[in-house]
């Protein structure tokens, strides 16, 4: 069985290789390679799988889950340019792709113990773009 | 290939195990383990694999499926209070995790049949949380 | 200029006059008289009228708006059954209609004061249905 | 890692098989064997399977996706009668499930290339109703 | 106090003056002049204006809403062509605008008497474009 | 009759009077003062005033209101830090309420000509936050 938590926050970033030059980058992303940034209210899905439990019915403690998720994303990457403000984007580009491993990468330690695990996080950028990250093992 | 039709109700639901003191209810459940009970728009996805029909085009009969979640779902669960109304949630506790559960039990056998079978219920219990249930088989 | 904040709280409640018979209820509410309740994701939204400050451009500091509408709305309504435990809808039947006036009721001394003043709430009991109140004056 | 955009169109259809009688028609496609057809605002999600380029961040150029789908998919199908004016649709009866399996075959030559390649195409009709195809493969 | 309700329709509409050559038709409406049509699923809120009643604390009777709203719209506009099948769209342009007009008229006679009047209706053509009619009074 | 279009575009701002000291900014703003700035998925519905013509059926050419809005909103705020790239921003605090005012300004002279006028301009800087303004004269 999977549960899904829902979070948001709004950010802004530069799509853009430093190591490239600026006609490269305005070639691979257009108007995102913009030098001053442009900013998103972006959406979080967070999905676990695991059993209800058989005395609280649930699959794991969805205030604890909602701690973690604050913690772990909200508190760092909300109201912030990602590229300046929040690593490793001063070093990776900070595309959807990239901040829905980050996120996975942050959060996977606390939330994939028994008996929950981590299934998939899902990043929108926009409604009409999103991305769904699986870990490595997949 | 997946068809899925989304269907909804209104519910009330308290979240605590009788067998359980109240405090431990309390750290458990938060507020939804007030005892006078608190409600939601529920919104249930029911999703089925399958084939489409040579002749129709279809992977089954729209109508019929309809029929069936308002017969099973939407007249047992509309506007109750699901504990003290929609067995078994007299002895289960109605989690969105139990209440999917439940969902695909009552409807699995009026639709795993060829050329159609049941894949998944999701349930959102608000826009932020949300499972899915796939059977016992997965 | 107006400013709108929405804002969500769960709960269930039962449509009836204590002083009718159940009958004469369930022709006027229909399945919302049951008498156990049920209940909705409740969505707000709450409209001021006023100019932006010419030092902040803001129309009134929306983290006090925040603060106002989660001590006097959510704190009370979530996750709780209206009729039994919300007062006045233990005498006043809690139509959305009249949930509206009573958030009018108990933010607008709040609210109105310069340079703002509460021009209406917006109550959706599910995304289908909704009521806007503008107080008496209107 | 999945990555998925969201077209839309608005077209329309009659959801009946030439080769059948009327009644029949009635009988198995209901209100939506209308001879003069009847519309919708469909929703395509087009989803992609592949990993991020270490250069650029990206699964793939969003920008030439976009040029894809708007040539192959947006292009032929937005305000169109799709029995009279979208091959094979003449003959094939346009449900949602075999618009989906004909947007699959139209972009799935053009998308499935390293280093990503077309993973799911979903089609939704209207909000209540969707469809998810995998391609002949699953 | 407003009260809304939501309601839906599937139908298929050609935008073309027959009065005008097809050259200033394409002018005018573009792609929407297309001769074989094309559809929308559209939204319809109705708002009525009034005061709740003291003994039922409603504007008005929901079920009978309904029932008006299904039976002088939806009943008549949902899965049809409104140009070839909905009089007066032979005759008339069936734009969102004229949509909104025809719907008020149809509806204002049953809902417009005491204690409750109609204030307005919107009609969503797609979530992107939506018109307000308030009647010849306003 | 009112007919309102909605567009879209991602920025970011920082919300800080540079007249003021910091410690008063993040007083006033929160978060939303970071000096990097932070953004969001603006939303903007623009709602304009008038009859239908009797020959077109409509308020006013659709086509031609995309592109003043395209050319007037979506080309310039689009992508952009609006404090260091979108003037009057680098003087003028990037608020929602301002930038709807700025926006109201921006096409006003386009759009109030016979036989529409502009009616309003609302501008959601999350599904949660939006403002209304209506030029000057209300």
């Amino acid at each position: 069985m999977f549960i899904t938590r829902r979070i948001e926050f709004s950010a802004s970033h530069v799509c853009a290789n430093p190591a490239l030059p600026d006609e490269e980058n305005r070639r691979l992303f257009g108007d995102a390679a913009n030098p001053y940034g442009h900013g998103h209210n972006y959406v979080v899905e967070v999905t676990l799988e695991g059993d209800p439990d058989p005395v609280s019915g649930m699959v794991l403690d969805l205030k604890e889950l909602k701690a973690i998720l604050n913690a772990q994303v909200v508190d760092s990457f909300d109201h912030r340019f990602l590229n300046k403000e929040v690593p490793p984007f001063d070093r990776t580009i900070p595309t959807v792709e990239n901040i829905a491993i980050e996120i996975w990468n942050r959060i996977e330690p606390s939330l994939s113990r028994p008996p929950a695990k981590l299934h998939s996080v899902r990043v929108y950028e926009t409604p009409n773009l999103y991305v769904d990250y699986f870990g490595d093992a997949r």
